[in-house]
């Protein structure tokens, strides 16, 4: 606990109103402290809102989809193409993150941040019943850095910049709460070099992805320290994009680094989208403020990137799809935290006794 | 997994039952098993159900309200009226479970199961704007198992069918899920002296409850152990009961007795309503089957109770609130699974490229 009493003069901005939320909590009918890390929820999105209590009224979960060029090595057992066709099936509401966003009432958008294949124009568009379609594609898939860098330096610069323009769309929107989501077919490849790049262990890092075999395994394993170890990118964000990253992934850093200052929370789902928050992170290590971890997914190498952004995830369930599944979910729970501060009611309306009691914390 | 090619003749009906529902599971636009826990669940509630997918309608969170004879020692720091008091609370929607049911779609249910003080007749009660309302009292809480029998033996066989015709309110109200919540002051200790009485380790199970100080922990334990070793009840439910039960905690026993056979699955919540779901496996240990752990919580002595029953916890936010508030938030992820399942589309239906393809285990 910050010891407040021991301040000479006023307490800094966050400071108060970490104090002030924490009285709110305080005064509910409940013992202190009893909606364990509900509350811790309550007090960062107060801070990050600068607003006792937060609130949470529109949400939206974007779903960067993208090609990576490593899948031509072989280190995914789906073919490129299903990138493109899953996200058609979000346009008819049948992916995973239409059903689970749903139940959760967040609006879905789909980002075409670098899919392999072009989609036909507006007019020829099958109907986007299920979620918003934002066209924010730079090239039709990174290069496979196997053999070369992923992009190019003037389009690390393009990407970071689409992707700040939808920090803007977001704010537009009048989102209180955004989700990241991952779509793209070899995804964890591209994050684990990035990861790897920037100083995480080959070993921790590269995992089975959808469910690849040992072999497989071995396989990808060597595919991505070799790719590093030929690209040996500089130790900063734009460098390792430019290197071993790809337009989604770069995409959704431009993303978090964009929501800097709106007063926007934004909530991580699994290893990918992890990647690309820590990329952000090592850009502006501020943005680790207003981020939280939706999940713990299965991918091993997850755990290991959330510790080191200091995030606690709200759930562990095992999940490893992607598209945003376990973010919405982890996302609903804030909501709900936020939610139950807002609506209980205080020891003095309720007419209860025990206000006074104040328990030892444990 | 169970080895299904290895049958001879015709699978169980449960087994056929988790085949088809892994078969539906496997069908749907996402890697084979990556939904992780959710999946699990759907498995468990179709097993429940005897319907793939199963199905989720309407759901009730029942929380029982009691007194403890206990509180006499001093082992809680709230006093006893709490207890009535918040029971209003809920009926005006100012209690933490309101807030939490409401955000998660359930159905409130208080009822007095013993609690300390009679409410008035139901002309003077006050508005139940936030919750139904059952009476179901036997007495006006239970005696102080440190000086006497927690209630007669005949009370603990109207206790117990107090809680089997709950359960058939569970099953005339047309729930397809129910959840447990507990709300008595005192009620950990209650819980921890069953779970003493019944083999566990008193180390283990005697925890700080709403938050007492290590002074009060040492006493609340030396009570409480003290307590079993006075009554000495024989290993069985009933007898439980009669020494050191409680008539809130008794009548939950009996309403997850009640609700065998039905095809409701139920949530338990923390340290109380799983010492009270024990109770019930030690009458009837099928019960385990159609039981869900909604969370853990932060409550030192729920983890072995949990793993004791074989049950999982959903969540473990280090919530220690009762009344359900971890339960209908653990019962909500259950549901959105059971939804996911019923509303993703399959392979064929978003033709996506894929469904041949089997990922390894891990």
């Amino acid at each position: 606990m910050t010891p407040y009493h021991n301040q000479a003069g006023p307490l800094p901005a966050s400071q108060q109103i970490e104090a002030a939320m924490l009285a709110h909590l305080d005064n509910l009918t409940k013992p202190r402290g009893s909606l364990g890390k509900l509350e811790t929820y309550c007090i960062k999105m107060a801070k990050i809102q600068n607003r006792v209590p937060p609130y949470i009224g529109k949400k939206g979960i974007y779903v960067f989809a993208g090609d990576q060029g490593i899948t031509e090595e072989g280190v995914s057992l789906y073919p490129s193409e299903v990138t493109y066709q899953m996200v058609l099936n979000m346009f008819s509401g049948g992916a995973g993150i239409n059903a689970l966003a749903g139940g959760t009432h967040w609006e879905v958008i789909a980002v075409d941040a670098g899919v392999g294949r072009d989609f036909p124009p507006d007019e020829d568009l099958p109907p986007q019943k299920a979620c918003r379609f934002i066209r924010a594609k730079i090239q039709k898939g990174c290069r496979n850095f196997y053999k070369t860098q992923a992009m190019s330096a003037q389009d690390v610069v393009k990407t970071l910049e689409q992707g700040k323009r939808l920090a803007d769309d977001a704010q537009a929107q009048g989102y209180d709460l955004v989700a990241i989501g991952d779509l793209g077919i070899g995804n964890t490849s591209t994050a684990a070099a990035m990861l790897i790049a920037a100083g995480f262990s080959p070993d921790e890092m590269v995992d089975r992805g959808t469910g690849i075999d040992q072999e497989r395994l071995e396989h990808k394993k060597r595919i991505i320290s070799e790719a590093v170890a030929l690209r040996k990118p500089a130790q900063n964000g734009e460098a390792i994009l430019e290197q071993v990253g790809s337009f989604d992934l770069g995409m959704m850093s431009g993303f978090i680094l964009g929501l800097a200052g709106k007063g926007i929370a934004c909530v991580l789902d699994g290893f990918p989208v992890s990647a690309a928050a820590y990329l952000a992170a090592m850009i502006n290590p501020q943005v680790k403020d207003f981020l939280f971890a939706g999940h713990q997914s299965k991918v091993a190498g997850h755990r290991p990137v959330l510790d080191a952004l200091g995030l606690s995830p709200v759930l562990s369930l095992d999940m490893h799809l992607g598209e945003g599944t376990g973010a919405v979910i982890g996302g609903y729970i804030i909501e709900l935290a936020i939610l139950t501060a807002r609506t209980m009611a205080s020891f003095s309306q309720a007419q209860v006794s025990g206000q006074d009691i104040v328990e030892e914390k444990y």
